[in-house]
């Protein structure tokens, strides 16, 4: 189990986490999934042998307890991804401000609580920080990647769709303070900009209307999530935007 | 009272608000001022002839009751300015979840609550709507400016800084939905990006360290804000950084 | 004359440059207008009381004669304004390389020739460097403001528009450059984004299919240059965008 | 030679080209390399195989010669990366204008030539557009990526260096508007921001100082060129910015 890296994939729902799920499998990981409900779960844990973990990622100590779960029955996850969100739309008089708290509680907080689970399991704990071998300067390095899915709305604001943009816009703000903060640490931080619908399994009814490849594969998505995993830590990226060829931006 | 423009600022504390607070009256407004306590407010409200209202404005009944109040005593607002914020800081993995929720709440979310009071006030009624005489192609016209105060933090995310990076990020993403979205309704929403720090009163003692003019000015500030809510609505700007002169960027 | 202030405008020919020449005349100052052809500006020479001068801003001599001939009749320039552009626009694979080329001479190099002899002629000279009174930290300080105006090409790449971004990104570059260099010299230097259609004399044909302030109004943009000249340096901007209230973005 | 993927690097000199060189010959695509001078590749091209062009990337001729010579000897290229740039720092009153314009057209204007002529070369020719088989929409398509290497400079205008920020803002404004117009036409254009110092050889003199991965290693940066050369084009990038992860930003 030491020799197998450990990947947590956190908002398990549409298309790119099972995508990510089975790449990450395949790749030779060890893999934990977290939704809120594990139902639906089934046939991708049969399918890549992952650990389906029930957690809602906005209460701290759902998220603690997923992290201490990982840890002990995976190990130390070398990979992390946030994936949740909820979207909430209307014209701005109209929005019930409960719906809305919900929304930057499961789409920018949950983020939070997430990347400071991360956080705390990549970086060395305080008693071996004094002895680690990776160390440059005196200072203990950390290990591993953390990535945030983002969407259009990470960097643009649409009309009647204030929520998602608060929650999008905050957790674009958290990965790049974490980046800035934990690059040197050795611990690659990086936020990704979904620029485009990102089809839900092979018979999305969006897809003939849409064009050859007129939403994001999420096998492709998946794809860029391990490169970025992989690079060089002298040649890192925080950011990266995705979106398909046909799509206007 | 109909003739007087009315003004309504939030979060108050610092020099920037007292200084929108003289201007505005100077410039012949009714001012509202809001802040969680009023009594360090004695001395402005003598100033300025302001009305003070205690206001959390994170909770959605304080800022109802607030933008009320204003209604029935001053009339409906032309201006309204959010300057509430909250900032926690720390290493990602020492900060403790309830802070940063509760600084989320304050940068951010008591954003949006006041934004979507703003709005309601400015826009027409729905009675009204049919009958508007500042109607464009059949829809009702509002009226107004809605003013957000960001920071550096507003698009930079700084190490050790993730709650109000993801807070101020949050504020910008609301404010730029706003904006695509109230624009064509006649209201003016706009972000001040202020990059450094605003001097605390006449003695502020970090004064002298930085030189003549470290320090933004709370009148300069405050100069360009009302520069913006005048501006004529065929060229409006919905985003503006301020920084001293000798601030590096 | 040495208390009029005197603003030089570069790239006259739209309704920006007459509605900057008309307000700064109005406020007092004497006014240069360099344009390629003269002949066009003799109504609002006579109007506004500016010079004219014959200037292609794309040929160092020429810019060089241009601030020698102010100096001696005008006096030191406390504005400079550049708002010289040429577009080319058509699919790539079918642009002229050196329609290319001229474009990026005008938008972008000019912009440079126009940008550094407003340096020279707004820093101190070195032989009275050293007693000025104006210095702070021993360094001699320098006066004035100077604006480039760009286009909403400035911050977006458009397809079938690759010159004119090519030659309005690099303005920006330039700009931002020289805000930063310049700034703690006491030059305020800022860039516009203007994102619209700019309204072309009273009878714009374009004007009636926009409806009402479709196109941004001169007089409109003007007053915001203006206000950004008259801000405090200890709340400067360095970018600000103007559009129209109904314009998307 | 049908079946070989063509490469065409333009402005080698530096460690990036060479490593591009290298790992693309390792692919096993045929590979171009044109340099004002090309005296100094004969070891790389001894170790790579690639054919070596004498090329002034900013002389229209020198281009349409290139993209001839590769034509003709390696057939149609399905990559091809401009590198070429040169730096011009100092005051702003004290930059040669002759100089300016040089770095502008080595920078900027060659980047248009270059990445016109491999716009031209991957586009279907007029006569084989109505009977193509890679047609969507009756719309004929090409194939094939075209990348530019940024810098820094390209999102930040440094003091003293406004020739650079030019030259690369215009750079990046090209990549963008390229992208939009190309990407529907099935070619891939990407802007990459190389955010630090790239390691010139293996004994780089600042190597030491500047500690472990203190400088972008050509071969990781090369990788991400590759990966995002081989990107399903149902998830592309039009940009990223890479560094070292002890590289502040």
């Amino acid at each position: 189990m030491a020799d197998r890296e450990v990947a947590i994939i956190v908002g398990v729902g549409g298309g790119l986490s099972a995508a990510l799920a089975r790449l990450c499998a395949a790749e030779g990981m060890a893999v934990a999934l977290a939704a809120r409900n594990t139902d639906k779960l089934a046939g991708l844990v049969r399918e890549t042998g992952a650990m389906a973990v029930a957690c809602d990622a906005s209460q701290p100590g759902d998220v603690e307890r997923l992290f201490a779960t990982v840890a002990d029955t995976l190990g130390t996850p070398s990979l992390v991804v946030f994936n949740a969100s909820r979207r909430v739309r209307g014209p701005i008089q109209d929005l019930d401000p409960g719906e809305v708290r919900e929304s930057l509680m499961t789409t920018g907080y949950a983020g939070f609580l997430v990347g400071q689970a991360a956080a705390r399991a990549m970086l060395p704990s305080e008693q071996s920080a004094g002895q680690s071998a990776g160390q440059s300067d005196g200072k203990a390095m950390g290990q591993g990647s953390i990535f945030f899915t983002g969407a259009s709305a990470s960097v643009k604001g649409y009309p009647q769709s204030a929520p998602f943009a608060m929650g999008k816009f905050a957790l674009r703000g958290l990965a790049q303070s974490m980046a800035r903060e934990l690059a040197p640490k050795n611990i690659h931080v990086a936020h990704f900009v979904i620029d485009g619908g990102i089809r839900q399994g092979g018979d999305d009814p969006r897809g003939p209307q849409r064009g050859v490849d007129g939403l994001l594969e999420p096998d492709a998505i998946a794809r860029s999530y391990l490169d970025m995993h992989r690079q060089n830590r002298s040649a890192w990226s925080w950011e990266i935007e995705l979106r398909p060829w046909i799509e206007s931006f």
